[in-house]
């Protein structure tokens, strides 16, 4: 299997300035195109750190891939210290680029001046890709079995650049088939659903590769993959058994959430969702409307975040917010059905609790949430103890409030 | 001056799943500290390659961090790594980290199981550093002059876990002062703002460096650094001229967030704010209701997604979404109009738009949004063309939505 390196170059990363989106890019496009990526390397705008990463990456890798560096400016300096570590002799006009760089400048209306015009050369011993969108040509060298490629490090130059320099190396090389899939989860800790999976994990052909992936959103992600001709089908064919193991613990294949699974739910039932949220404070409704077409289904939300609006807007009774407090079940419960009523919802979702960091007391801790679930068929609620912060509480309820909707819809009685 | 390198670790990475913002986060908090970060890598979860890390990074790094690996799974090998390449001859119980990881369960109503207990075992060779917020311990060890300091992948964990690290690093090694300060601006972009400070800019003491740091959330962020002694005092005034220039545009100091100045600004005038979105689906209230301590002053939002809600519940007239538009001044005049009314708040914003991709009209292409602001002394309307994504308008279009309630508190007759 041919493997890569991947040397992204620029002081901005090293500094925290900026955060590496290229490598991502590159190495998600080398995935797919059967290359392994091997390391993601960052570096500064220095001869040394570039050399060291170059001999390193040789030593290592088929493929190098190297971005950043390529601009006009005298601490961009990776195009003449590939020159000297690839033994170009002389730098060369590149014409094609030239003119496109001309044409460039042209178009923007701008005087182009000499720094602009070095960008076309190169050096005598690389092959040029051109750059149809910036004006640093890629270069492609070869040094006995290695290939690097230098591209630029503005991403939609790179992201552009990139399926040419594919292109060039399947020609070059025949690269293997790879196929993946991942699994979305959520409601089982991944200690849990590791024990749960374990005897299904433990029969995996030894060719298929499992990935545990947790995050507190959207739950833990589970990704197989392999090389194996056929793999595709294999997938398919673990995935099938893995989703009877897991039950009402899988809810979709990336790039689905929980939202967006939601809401193919409720499209599919013709029904309409709201929401009441007191400690959420609007996440869940952003959840829902960050998903394109959700106004086919999300009729709105109550950010009930006062007393006083969960009273006036939400029609909560004001005697059973002093008997109860307002972070209790059967507050919840009419929230629920305050929003199902005043937004005129089949289905609605509410949240009341202490996000924290303040506010907490012994009987209703900070991470106390209780939840409202208000259907056609009645309203149930329930309640969690979340031990993060403010905002990883926020994060954690809005899932469990849009998982306990998903619930609810596959199957009308269900225990959270 | 101390270097440091940055080593992380998950295949996740590799396969171009993850954007690995982790190095971002830890290579800026390192340059704050007065640590130059010479290099970023990314390894797969393989012993041989985190072996090869570690031990390039120790011919090249005063410190190195690394983060990933620590999991409950077969595929977190991390610890086990680095407990042979440190010379560890046993694993022992971290008597404090078992206690924590048990209550951390207990909190959660889980049961615990064998995978669990075992991330409270580490080297005997290394110090903990515990992880208040998730089950894998931080570990510090020491070879030679080399600090290594491993610390989970999950990046809330890390994140509260560095402050600690940095401590321990300050007890040890003497690193240079720095001092540092980001101003926060908002409403001008990058290439305006550079114009606007060029004078100011240009005549900048040599020692003290600038930086740049666009957002789309929470605007261009301007960050002054020098090493010089008296360099707090030098950061202070320059920024005081700065502030004089940039005017309205300055809205604060980091870590200031346009809703935590928001905030600030309603509790020193006692009064209160509501929202009704519509386009923005929640993201309003949730960037207001993200500050601890936003029940003093948020009253509540509405999310009016549909036509209904916006009629029912913000007394819209059904007759006006007719006439204009639901996208439209005079729907956003009266979304405004009616926060501030039904939740009986001093102040409201509301968004009517089309966040996209679908649902854009010639007339109303996708980006448009119209703000209201409604006040005790009345409304005004205004609106904005954004050109990013679904993902990027709704966020550009709530932080245009706080700017604006934030000028007006600052300003009676505002022009947005």
């Amino acid at each position: 299997m041919y493997t890569a390196e991947i040397v992204t170059v620029g002081d901005e990363i090293l500094i925290g300035q900026i955060v590496d989106t290229n490598s991502a890019w590159m190495a998600n496009e080398l995935n797919l195109a059967g290359v392994k990526v091997n390391r993601i390397t960052s570096i500064s705008d220095n001869a040394e750190a570039i050399i060291r990463a170059l001999s390193e990456a040789e030593k290592n890798a088929d493929i190098i891939l190297i971005t950043g560096g390529l601009g006009p400016t005298n601490d961009d300096i990776t195009k003449k210290v590939l020159a000297g570590y690839f033994g170009s002799t002389r730098m060369i006009v590149h014409e094609p680029s030239l003119k496109f760089i001309e044409s460039f400048f042209i178009k923007r209306g701008i005087v182009m001046n000499e720094l602009n015009k070095q960008q076309a050369e190169v050096p005598d011993c690389c092959t040029v890709i051109p750059n149809n969108h910036g004006t640093a040509p890629g270069m492609w060298f070869e040094k006995g079995k290695t290939v690097c490629v230098s591209m630029p490090g503005v991403p939609s130059e790179m992201m552009k650049m990139l399926p040419d320099v594919l292109a060039l190396l399947k020609k070059k090389i025949v690269l293997p088939e790879i196929f993946h899939k991942t699994l979305m989860t959520y409601g089982i800790p991944e200690s849990e659903l590791a024990k749960k999976i374990e005897i299904w994990e433990n029969s995996l052909p030894n060719d298929v590769a499992l990935a545990y992936l947790p995050n507190i959103e959207t739950g833990v992600k589970l990704r197989l993959s392999t090389y194996v001709s056929g793999g595709k089908q294999i997938i398919e064919e673990e995935f099938s058994k893995l989703v009877t193991v897991l039950g009402k613990y899988a809810y979709g294949y990336e790039p689905d959430t929980l939202e967006s699974v939601l809401g193919e739910l409720l499209l599919e039932k013709v029904a309409t969702v709201a929401t009441a949220e007191s400690c959420t404070g609007g996440r869940i409704a952003h959840r829902i409307t960050s998903v394109s077409g959700s106004s086919a289904y999300f009729k709105g939300g109550i950010v009930a975040y006062s007393n006083e609006v969960k009273a006036n807007v939400l029609g909560v009774d004001p005697a059973d917010i002093e008997k109860f407090g307002a972070v209790s079940s059967e507050i919840a419960r009419q929230m629920a059905e305050g929003a199902r009523k005043t937004l005129n919802a089949d289905y609605a979702v509410s949240t009341t609790g202490v996000a924290g960091p303040t506010g907490g007391t012994v009987t209703k801790p900070v991470g106390l949430c209780w939840f409202g679930i208000a259907t056609p068929d009645g309203i149930t609620t329930f309640s969690r103890n979340f031990i993060g912060d403010r905002h990883g509480n926020i994060a954690a309820a809005s899932s469990v409030a849009l998982n306990a909707l998903r619930l609810r819809l596959i199957e009308k009685s269900y225990s959270y």
